[in-house]
């Protein structure tokens, strides 16, 4: 077997999102040689998005090395399933069905294509490249639109029987609670954790406070940027929002706990910018809910990582995967 | 290397329980050669017990074979560790504390002595020689005087950063629930579904319909069995006891379903005599809580193996792990 230079060899990533998808070109060493976006929702048919995403992709590869040296690509997307490689009903896509994808990706681009959920991408990132490094046993959480989850333990993701493990966002925190805008169920951790499950509870919770500094945006634009602007202002209405949130949120982590043991909880995503407001309530709950075996024991921490460099690291990392 | 003949080896397999302790001499196939028991809580100090149970033993084992062929041993026990070979503060034993109880144990038998808690052990016995052969994804839950629960996920059971893992038991499935009699926590499922629960649930029925059948037997009798039995004879509060118990435990799979995604879901253990009473409502209100994606695809069945037996085989199996 002949030396292999391994900053020579490269890897694509690539992060499908329900808007936008984000790729790089990444090296061994984790480094993004080069980045771009294509906007997701353009593309009624994934063909016609793969097509693009070829365009794009092309002259960086062709900028940075030859093509012997063009490892393969790793892709995250919502509902991706490892062993399949497909992407599966994600009802955040313009693609329904059960879609191919990494078969598609392997006849376009004539390299091998691995792909995982989103979430599980950003854990594989922050696992190699960010603030888990070392760690063998920790549970990812991403609070944007939704709320996702990549759980890792004993250093590997869970894929679980079908591939599908790690729906964390979906566990019902409180049963026969806030009926979910989408799936339906009752009392899930999304209705609550969310962006959109914020901006939920800071609508409930301005009309019953009429002083609330949140009464004077109008109806359209709450939501979790503008209910931290108001808690930073000392609105006490915004700042229940969070500590109502942070409990539900404190509530599950506990739950994830006692199921995996993790070493520590990482946080990602935009409401994580709402930083001690979400985070104390969280860590209060979380311990109080705790068997005392397990208490102040796990760290619970905001991710380091830029969240789009997270997916497009981990997704690249599936390359190199044994 | 000698060639070695598997059916000489052979390992003990020991299951401490807060009463009971069972034990027995397994071999490769996963036969029991020989099995026996001792009173755990006449033993107010573990040397104590450990050397009672080497009087018991040590017969066997010259029995059986020479002791160059035997094995090793192995322990499954409340709150015990595998990482550290000790049980750790377990509520239902007399012996407080932090134990070295793997290290005694060698210290006394002169073989390796490896540990996991008992509801781990029942898991691997159904993984090994029970309903889980072949299955490298399932979660065992016991439901006994508690809740007990054991993850497999890859083949491997879930130990967790600390080797405390797979409490579920104790997972939050109402949020300001029943207090538990012994943690203090709030709503736990074995505050629900264990047997110490349902004999809860049924006092507080039974008063709430004066015409129950439930209400000819002495507060003192009403456990699992007694409700069991009035449901047989068509008696609606018992029957609605189980209901209720089932509909918690069904909440709490679908959670656990979507953490792991397992093929199948064992129950174990004293509570499922209860046949359909439980086992119906439990799956009608697990699959009413997962997502789409996650239904009519998990497996809800009864353990195969007697109740000893799958934790003398699973700790035994602790031996020869890889």
């Amino acid at each position: 077997m002949a030396l292999i230079d391994l900053s020579k060899q490269v890897a694509l990533g690539v992060d499908i999102g329900g808007t936008n998808s984000k790729f790089g070109l990444v090296n061994h060493r984790g480094e993004i040689l080069d980045k771009g976006s294509i906007k997701t929702d353009e593309y009624e048919k994934v063909e016609d998005f793969i097509d693009a995403l070829y365009e794009k992709v092309s002259p960086l590869i062709k900028k940075h090395f030859n093509e012997k040296q063009f490892d393969g690509i790793g892709v995250g997307a919502p509902n991706a399933n490892y062993f399949r490689g497909t992407i599966e009903q994600a009802p955040n896509l313009r693609w329904k069905g059960v879609i191919p994808f990494a078969e598609m990706m392997t006849k376009k681009f004539g390299v091998p294509c691995k792909m995982t959920n989103d979430a599980n991408a950003a854990a594989l990132g922050e696992m190699m490249f960010g603030a888990a490094r070392g760690m063998k046993d920790f549970i990812m959480i991403t609070l944007g639109t939704g709320v996702g989850s990549g759980i890792v333990s004993g250093g590997k993701i869970i894929y679980g029987h079908d591939g599908f493990a790690g729906e964390l966002g979906h566990t019902i925190v409180k049963p026969g609670g806030r009926k979910h805008w989408s799936t339906g169920s009752e009392g899930s951790l999304e209705a609550y954790a969310s962006a959109t499950g914020i901006s939920i509870t800071a609508k409930k919770m301005r009309a019953e406070f009429p002083d609330s500094m949140l009464n004077d945006f109008p109806e359209e634009e709450i939501d979790s940027k503008v209910v931290f602007e108001c808690a930073k202002k000392g609105d006490p209405t915004a700042i229940e929002v969070f500590r109502y949130t942070g409990q539900k949120l404190g509530e599950a982590l506990a739950n994830f706990v006692m199921f995996s043991s993790p070493e520590a909880i990482l946080l990602f995503g935009g409401v994580i910018n709402a930083g001690d407001f979400i985070l104390k309530p969280t860590k209060l709950h979380m311990e109080r809910n705790l068997l005392p075996i397990f208490r102040n024991k796990v760290k619970l921490v905001f991710s380091e990582l830029d969240e789009a460099d997270a997916a497009i690291l981990g997704a690249s990392a599936l390359v190199w995967e044994k």
